[in-house]
């Protein structure tokens, strides 16, 4: 039989393990990024969140100026083995093939064709030109996008066995929604193309189309009796890359923005731009070093090598997130 | 002395007066164009309204695909006797020709400065580009916009004596805002700067900088120590007028719009891209008639000729405002 300390005792237990579940369980629905470790990077993140929503603070800035740019390619998706969109135009390929005999005179699409990677690698950009040309061009706008549509529905991952639109990061996707809950508006700015992201990433990351900056290719408007079309041209229009992020920035957007997150060289311009520049300002690299979850790969990497902006990235007070610390999880299939 | 039936006759006068005076101002606080006159106009742009914001409708739009297109110069302010960036161009070359004694020597700018008006029409599109190249670049981004504000708040409208951002359409100012209180984004689609545009007409017609699509000259990135900036280069990237303007529709909103609006051969495939379309589409006209309150001018006009686009509303169904007859006011100082 239990004494009266013992009964106190017990139920001092229950207490503490009932007050324990309601914290925690508060504290699940307040924190608003949940699959983030606490460690400096969530706690800048959140620091910077604080200080510019701040009204009457000394780092406020207005709603309409919370301008946040995201790469997209292994800042908001997988991009290993190959860019999504390479893999999308090689499957292109291999399905168009049968319509268009003349593919075997073009040494990128033979080489790619056969098997040969080596001869592809050779050919270098003229080679990714000529697989552009091929399969991103010669239809309507619209066309190209169902094209799209219907290969993410089908394709799957070579490595995780899902559709591309699952290789997704959750903690990227809850701190796009956290900026978006403080009045951010979000946009993709990435070296891939425009209308290749338009197809999938509205639903995948709930960025509209025209909160979507990427590579181009030209087309041109035809109107054919009661029938108006874009006709996608087999020439590159512009390239949103490194020094060109700055620039479709400002065309698309048009305000310099206070928050950017990448994960490559290729964003080191975008976070240039961003940081240095007057009032409180945001730079995030996302480093991959989980090759148990993802993939760990930075300065040797020939798909998304991160090398000058990982050096630079201390001396601008860049937060740089370690993948393999920094986050709970890494897709969103990871907690079903 | 007033017998019973007086009494009873002044009364109902004035319940009557009253009654209609409460009408009155019931429907001035209702009606959401209350510069637009009742008419055929206003009817089509009010029932279109209706029809796509209602739930459960044949012809509702979610609210993510209203998007609204509207050309700026002679659909938003007037373009005559110039359009305004040519004015503030040519101020621009005057004001910085001291330092620039390199000018003499570039006909275009020569003619200018001497007032050689037919000079300067002879070199045509040769002379435009001396003249945008001379005060629309070589200088960043930031520069050019400071510039262009200044210029705004001193520079006055040759025949109202009126800043050029007082120049706009009080009856298209009650159309944005009519239609962004029904869920449409609007957006700016014109032939003119997008770094011109966005230096005042965000505060003009409460359109953000990144809803406004224009035409553009190249930009560079460059890094100078901590000190980022994109200096404009002496080159056109992309002309967003006529066949241009369905291409910087995709390129910048990547979604075709469900309403647009234009007033010259300029905005006619903008047109054409948005109402040759399944579901319900709107075109507009704005067509200058009024040569009283502001301008008469179409088929033969150097600025703004409409003459394609006027021959094709009917076939198209596009509504075309009579200036003088659908609008109450032009600009809002007249009800001042």
């Amino acid at each position: 039989m239990l004494n009266a300390a013992g009964v106190l005792a017990r139920q001092m237990t229950l207490i503490t393990v009932l007050t324990l579940a309601l914290v925690a369980s508060a504290r699940a629905q307040t924190d608003p990024l949940p699959s983030w470790n606490e460690g400096a990077a969530k706690a800048a993140i959140v620091g910077f969140v604080g200080r510019v929503t701040r009204e009457g603070g000394a780092d406020f800035v207005p709603v309409e100026e919370r301008i946040a740019t995201f790469d997209n390619d292994g800042t908001l998706w997988s991009e290993q083995p190959m860019y999504v969109q390479a893999a999308f135009a090689m499957d292109r390929v291999k399905a168009m093939a049968g319509d268009h005999p003349e593919w075997k005179d073009r040494p990128a699409l033979k080489a790619l064709l056969d098997g040969d990677h080596a001869a592809l690698a050779a050919l270098g950009e003229k080679g990714v030109l000529q697989i552009i040309a091929a399969t991103h061009s010669g239809m309507t706008v619209s066309a190209f996008e169902r094209a799209v549509r219907d290969w993410v529905r089908a394709a799957r991952h070579p490595r995780f066995d899902r559709p591309y639109n699952e290789m997704v990061y959750q903690p990227m996707l809850e701190l796009l929604a956290y900026l978006r809950a403080n009045g951010f508006k979000t946009f993709i700015v990435s070296g891939g193309g425009v209308e290749f992201m338009r197809a999938w990433a509205p639903d995948a990351y709930g960025i509209p189309p025209e909160q979507i900056v990427g590579s181009s290719g030209k087309t041109e408007f035809r109107l054919d009796g009661d029938q108006a079309s874009l006709v996608k041209l087999p020439e590159i229009e512009f390239v949103d890359d490194g020094a060109g992020k700055p620039v479709g920035i400002n065309h698309v957007i048009g305000r310099r923005p206070v928050f950017a997150a990448g994960n490559s060289d290729g964003d080191l311009q975008m976070l240039q731009w961003t940081t240095l520049n007057a009032g409180p300002r945001f730079g995030v690299i996302v480093h991959h070093t989980d090759d148990g979850r993802e993939w760990a790969y930075d300065r040797s990497s020939p798909v998304g090598r991160l090398d000058r902006a990982l050096d630079e990235a201390p001396r601008r007070g860049w937060t740089v997130v370690n993948m393999k610390t920094d986050w709970k999880v890494v897709f969103p299939f990871e907690k079903q």
